[in-house]
């Protein structure tokens, strides 16, 4: 009888009920997920792929702030000697270079074009509406131009995911009929279809041995061997970058060294909400127990592995939020919203080195939970004894102990028991890898 | 045939399609809906409860102000010499206290702690990232502590439903590991696991008669007897409330009296958009009919009955827009939205108190409908008589008879009529109540 | 066997499940689209109507800018000597005069009334909370007043769907209980019954001969005769009209002529986010391609024809954005996005006049594609090569021949073959309208 159902026409219409309503439900939640990261955690192999060419590589991932802001990262990877052919900006970038050196060519508001070189460290905004693009550097280390960028979302200059972070200018002029562009540029037909109908060139192509490249070179080469780091007299101050490498770090210990970057230690960042930092841990290391009240930190992992614990204690009943605890490996990329503590760990094998983006409104002042620092220590002992359900006495020896806040060595054993769980994680990792192969 | 179907494969997937197909609805549902007020009126009984411990009581209720922000409000009652356990705030938060008294401590920015005392008609504000805790005092009416708040949702400062108002300190220590608690304190792990394994501490605790706490106590009455309301010695600037009872009233005559605080005349609201008002009708008088262009109220009643009346006006042929009436009593909440004009009456029987919150944007200045301070007055009568569809006479006595335009006489035969209408209302709750039981 | 399931208890019960699940979505889709114009463009007969009377029409449209802000647009037609009934304005309010005069009267914040004088050209701004009506002339010409007017949407002044651009006085005072209104105006019973249970005037009726019209009408003409243009010493500063067609405009030449007001040349505009522009193409000439940086452009097409051209490229994979090209007549309203490349051609029969408000953020330069202000002119030749895909010849070229940027001859030939277009276009549609009836 099941059979038989399928073809009489109350099962049809039924079943043309429900496809309708299920394709319904599948559009509504398309749109509520498309292409956002779920989660805290974005593992470097799930990033979009945008461009895979010989010469070079675009990832990308969308982050959501404890706001509810969205924001886009891109991951850009340039072979030496490559070319990322001119974009037209929709928002403000903030960007950092992680590996190699190149220069990068930008117009904005019809002014003169500029040129500021980049180089491993450097960190450098472009406005939205800018026309910009990048050519890595024949470096005879033959390093690949490695650069992480934030694309800014706030209400002045909005990411829209609909248009997205940029377009090729090549696409802008594509998009109209040949006919308009004929009267446009007032040129034969004939130029403006070499023009349109030509092969497309990919978004990252092979430099080639222009004149300007090595004109650049050579000035680079100069400025590297004959000028001191600031050479205030040659580049002005507007194409000036801030390399977070030699910046002085905010704290810097035995553990490790943290250094963060805002509108106060560069001009640049003056009316952007996005803050930078860096934080290198020696192995065994933590950044204590801290939130930030006012930022979200998303943050990409340039070097070796860590665990990071992101507590979500909200007094709502109704909260989603979780405590979580997750292994980090280079290129994860992780986010902690304002208000969740968190605290960082090295394993006992490695060093850990990340960078990150901070979204902050208002001023920011990081919390710490123990050491001197501590904001239980300004609290009064006697609440946080009835607080914690502990004698006054547990209360003071748990504030006496430690001097310091922010970068403290980790619990021997943690490491170690950690560690083994990085190596067994990794194993079944492999394993799993192994299976599907 | 009905009966064999349910059994058929094909009903089967039928079935499983249709519950899949609800569940995702009601899950859709579920999100849009999540613990928000429904509509203008909070009924006291609707209010969420968060907290209900021997010592006192936490309920909160969701607010959407007409342009689709969420406010969180909270209803904290401490009995005598109650103690509400530190909290990290997680937003910016204004508050008045209703009943009572007690002492205020706070700590922001790492700064050191402040301490406020607070007693009935007080207002404060204290900002995101604030730990506070609150003690009730003791005092020999052994009245209870009740303090109505409201989290503010800017840009600036918005309220995340996800995290909530605040989280206590307790959860943000509990949340991480004991391992990373160790390393952090650099403590045994027998006093880290008397942090994390005792009993957790409800929010609000017997006070306990500590030292500090008959210190504060002493200074307190030696602050009432020796020095003045001000005391502009003793507490900076910074910790001093505001007394909204002994506030200049804005208008006051012997229908009642309405008083406002905004940025203007306290300091601590100076970058917040939130202001606050209480309103005082005697028996049988009205606030007059009136609007706020740029203004959403969010009122309590605090005393007696009230009977309130919104209009929503709207050119729009598609508004879901209603014109509402609806009786008030203690705790209710009632919310009008900008543009909505409105007037709210006491009964004849008794006074009707209510303070509210109001967030503003821009300068905010009440219109009024009657009295010599109505906007009528301002207009070209003849296209008012057209307006009206009435003749010019009309227009002319309407405008003349009435000199007050905000606190005015209730018609007696309205009051008469809604009086009974209230005791017929409260009985008619009285026996649902009754047959529920 | 079809038949009998519809009355079997389980058909009835899947019946039942799949209404309901279709009202479900029904609604959740009504609410997406409620009354929103639906993409870019907006054809003058898709357009709302709100009001229809003898005396005027008023119709609206809602826009949806590249940033998910909705605006909402409306369409004032008032015949010679009606009246606009007052209203109360519940968002800023910018507007254009299209044809006609006449005198706008407007209250707020408790002000005295203020009046000005409108008339072709004109435009105006008037802030949310204001009550103002306005009144056509009968002018010898017997022209319609017809008033363009956007509503802004932003934080600070939010456009709230759900109680519209305004309501009448009128309905606000008739919203309340006769009893409450009795006991706030402190007249008889009859008065009020005279004013709230009367034929409701429609929102625009006629003038009627009263005194203050003649004596206004006198005065217009008297400055008309006696007075320059500017009229300093009679109008004070805050109640004058800014007139587009008088101001200079940014760019004129035999293809035609651009104007543009922001918060820069008018005054009254100076807090607000919206601009204007007025372009005339005479027959047969384009406004170059070119993009906004930081704003969107709402377009009325006030006189001929015209062709638009829009790009919408983005490096997004996923984006839904698509090229677009359509023809636009008087009437119609389009809308382009920033970041969306656009031309706008007039055919070669007729000129193209269209008017428009952009909703700014920042300070927006437009970016033009082709001539001496091209930015592909500053970019760098062999880069552009490369973009491009061809050889840095062809790029010389192609920069080389057009001068001018921003109003250009179109090409004749594709006019040509658009002037045909537009016939065949509106014979297909003549046709199709014909077969509807």
């Amino acid at each position: 009888m099941g059979e038989k159902d399928f073809t009489s026409p109350f099962s049809f219409l039924l079943l043309l009920f429900l496809f309708l309503s299920l394709f319904l439900h599948a559009k509504a939640f398309d749109e509520d997920v498309s292409g956002v990261g779920a989660g805290p955690l974005v593992k470097k192999e799930e990033r979009r792929s945008l461009v895979a060419t010989e010469y070079g590589e675009i990832s990308a991932t969308e982050i959501i702030d404890g706001m509810g802001a969205l924001y886009h990262l891109q991951f850009l990877t340039l072979e030496p000697n490559s070319l990322f052919l001119p974009v037209l900006l929709h928002a403000d970038m903030v960007f950092f270079v992680n590996t190699g050196s190149g220069r990068l060519s930008w117009v904005v508001d019809q002014d003169e074009m500029r040129r500021v070189n980049v180089r491993r460290g450097d960190i450098y905004r472009l406005q939205a509406g800018s026309i910009f693009y990048i050519q890595s550097s024949l470096a005879p280390e033959r390093q690949k131009l490695r650069i992480y960028a934030i694309f800014a979302n706030t209400e002045e200059s909005p990411y829209e995911q609909s248009i997205g972070a940029y377009s090729s200018i090549n696409n802008l002029v594509r998009g109209f009929d040949k006919k308009v562009l004929q009267a446009a540029f007032k040129v034969p037909e004939d130029l403006i279809e070499a023009i349109t109908e030509g092969t497309k060139a990919p978004a990252i192509v092979h430099a080639g041995p222009t004149k300007e490249k090595t004109l650049w070179e050579l000035e680079a080469r100069f400025l590297k061997v004959f000028l001191s780091d600031t050479g205030g007299m040659v580049l002005s101050k507007k194409t000036r970058t801030f390399n977070i490498l030699e910046a002085d770090p905010d704290i810097e210990n035995c553990y490790g060294r943290s250094t963060t970057v805002t509108r106060k230690n560069f001009d640049l960042l003056k009316d952007s909400n996005i803050g930078l930092f860096l934080v290198n841990l020696t192995k065994g290391s933590m950044m204590g127990p801290h939130w930030n009240p006012m930022a979200t930190e998303m943050a990409i992992v340039l070097q070796g592995q860590g665990m990071v614990r992101a507590v979500c204690s909200s007094s709502a009943n109704e909260s989603e939020c979780k405590n979580m605890r997750f292994m980090v490996m280079e290129g994860d990329v992780f986010t902690v919203p304002r208000f969740h503590p968190m605290a960082q760990m090295s394993f006992n094998n490695d060093s850990f080195v990340f960078m990150g983006f901070s979204t902050t409104r208002r001023r920011n002042h990081p919390q710490f939970l123990a050491g001197k620092r501590s904001v239980l220590q300004t609290l009064d002992k006697e609440v946080l004894a009835v607080s914690f359900n502990v004698t006054n006495t547990t209360i003071d020896q748990l504030l006496a102990s430690q001097a310091d806040s922010i970068l403290l060595e980790c619990d021997r054993k943690y490491v170690r028991k950690h560690t083994s769980f990085f190596y067994s994680t990794t194993l079944v990792y492999l394993v799993l890898v192994l299976i599907e192969l």
